[in-house]
C-alpha cells in the first residue's frame, strides 16, 4: 500500500461545486503480535512499519532496547502487510499479558496524575543531563522538519515527528496519520541506528500530551518540543522525571514549561 | 479539578527569556468501570465526565443507546473524581470482556481496511437518509464552533467537537485535550437529551480519521465534517456505510469526500 490514496472529491463553495482529483493520506490497521499473542492494533499510514514496531515496543516498555528484538517481520501470507510480528532476541522472555496499552496509567495504586507519574518513574531510565541548547538552534527546528514533510504537502493530513541532535542537525523525520505512530516511527528508526539514543530533541508537529512525554522518557530522550500547546500532565511528568518540555515552538519564540536548565540563557 | 492549570513558563526568543504566567490545558486520567470491571483509562480534560462516559459507551458499542444506562457516577471516596462507573439499566446484561477498545479493528477475519469496515457494518445502525444541507449553511459552521471554544482561547491546547442541526443551529459543543474525548462528550451530551440523535452534523476541529467516522456511525450521525484532512479509511468507511464526510471546512470552501447527495447542488 502507498502512503497516499487518490480520490475524486467535490470542492464546494457558496457558489457551486466541482469535481477534482485529490490525494488522501492512507490509513490502514496494523496488527502487532509478540509470538502468537496480539499486542495491539494501530491505525497507521503504511510505510516504515519495521520502525513503528521497534519504536512501539520500546516506548511502551515491551522491550528495554532494540537489542532485545531479533527481528520484526510481516507475517507470511498477508499480501497487504498489515500483520507484523516481533521476534525477541535469544534469551529474552516476556509475558505479553503484562504489557498492554495503558500499562502506566491503569496502575492499581489509584488513577490520578501522581500515580501515572510514579508508575512511569519506575519504568523510565534516568534521562541524560544534557544537551545544553542555544535558543537560536531551537527556533530553527520546525522549519527543518517542515522541509522534509513530503507527504504533508500533498494531503495536509499527516502528523510529523523528528529527532535532532544538540546542534540542530536532523537525525530522522517520520510522518503518520496518527501522532503517536509518527513518534514511534522516528524513535524506532533512530534506535535501530544508535542505542541509547542520547542527548537528542524530539519535535512533534502538534501538541505535547502525557503520552508523548511518556514515550520520550521511556526511550531516554531528554527534550520534547511541540509546535502547539503542552498539557498539564505532560509538564508535571517532565518536571518529575527531569525532562525538558518546549511548546508553541514557532519561528520567533517558544515556551519552556519544564527543564529550562537545558536551554542556555534561561 | 479545573480545565486549566496555571503554570509559570519561560518565553524565549533569540534575544533572551522572560518568566510569564500561563494556563495549560488540564490532562488527567479517567478510569471507566462497568460494575467492577475496568473498561478503559482515558487521558481527558476534567469536566463533562458524565457526558464522556455515556458518549464512550454508545460510540464504542458497549450499549445500544442512553436508555441502557441507568446512571453514571464518580466512584465514592475518590476526591479527584477520576474513577467513574457505568450502571446499566435494569434487565440490560453485558459481558464487559466483549467490549474492549479496538473491537471493530481486531476482528478475527483479518486485519485490513475491508475487515474493519465489514465489522463496523454489523454494529452500526442504518444512517438517516437526510439531512439535505445548503453549502452556505455548512460554510458557516466552523465560525459558530470557534465562538464557543471558551478554553481554546486561553490554552491553545484543546480539541473541539460540535453537533449542529440541518439548519446550522449549534446543539452542543465540547472541548478536550483528546480529540476522541471531545467527540464522545458532545455525542454523550446530545444523546442524553434526544435519542436517536437524528439528522445532525458532527464537526471536529481537526482531522477526520477512521475512528471519528466509526464513532459517528455507531451513534447514528449521518454527516461528519472536519476543519482539516480526511483519511482514506475514513472516506471508504463513510461511503460503504452511507455517511457524508466533509473535510478542509473553512470559511470559503469545503471538500466533500463521500455522500455528496446530502449537499444540495453537488
Amino acid at each position: 500500500m502507498t502512503q497516499t490514496t487518490p480520490r475524486r472529491i467535490m470542492r464546494t463553495t457558496a457558489h457551486g461545486s466541482e469535481s477534482e482529483a485529490d490525494q488522501l493520506v492512507t490509513e490502514a490497521p496494523l496488527e502487532m503480535r509478540l509470538g502468537n499473542t496480539p499486542l495491539a492494533v494501530l491505525m497507521r499510514t503504511p510505510g516504515d512499519d519495521a520502525d513503528l514496531l521497534v519504536g512501539f515496543a520500546i516506548t511502551e516498555g515491551i522491550v528495554l532496547g532494540p537489542d532485545e528484538v531479533a527481528k520484526v517481520q510481516a507475517i507470511e501470507g498477508d499480501p497487504e502487510e498489515n500483520r507484523w510480528e516481533i521476534v525477541l532476541a535469544e534469551g529474552v522472555a516476556i509475558d505479553p499479558e503484562q504489557f498492554r496499552r495503558n500499562l502506566y496509567t491503569s496502575s492499581s495504586c489509584g488513577v490520578c496524575g501522581k500515580a501515572s507519574i510514579d508508575a512511569l518513574k519506575v519504568g523510565a531510565p534516568e534521562p541524560p543531563s544534557g544537551p545544553l541548547l542555544d535558543p537560536a538552534t531551537v527556533l530553527g527546528l520546525p522549519s527543518k522538519m517542515r522541509r522534509l514533510q513530503a507527504t504533508f504537502e500533498v494531503t495536509g493530513g499527516q502528523h510529523a515527528a523528528a529527532v535532532f541532535d544538540a546542534g540542530g542537525r536532523l537525525l530522522a523525520v517520520k510522518e503518520d496519520v496518527g501522532r503517536h505512530n509518527a513518534v514511534d516511527k522516528v524513535i524506532g528508526s533512530l534506535a535501530r541506528q544508535q542505542w541509547p539514543i542520547g542527548e537528542v530533541i524530539l519535535l512533534v508537529s502538534g501538541r505535547v500530551s502525557f503520552e508523548i512525554v511518556q514515550k520520550a522518557a521511556v526511550a531516554g530522550i531528554p527534550v520534547v518540543g511541540g509546535v502547539s500547546a503542552a498539557s498539564s500532565l505532560a509538564v508535571e511528568t517532565a518536571e518529575e522525571l527531569g525532562l525538558t518540555v518546549i511548546g508553541f515552538l514557532r519561528d520567533e519564540s517558544f515556551n519552556v514549561y519544564a527543564g529550562h536548565e537545558r536551554i542556555s540563557g534561561t
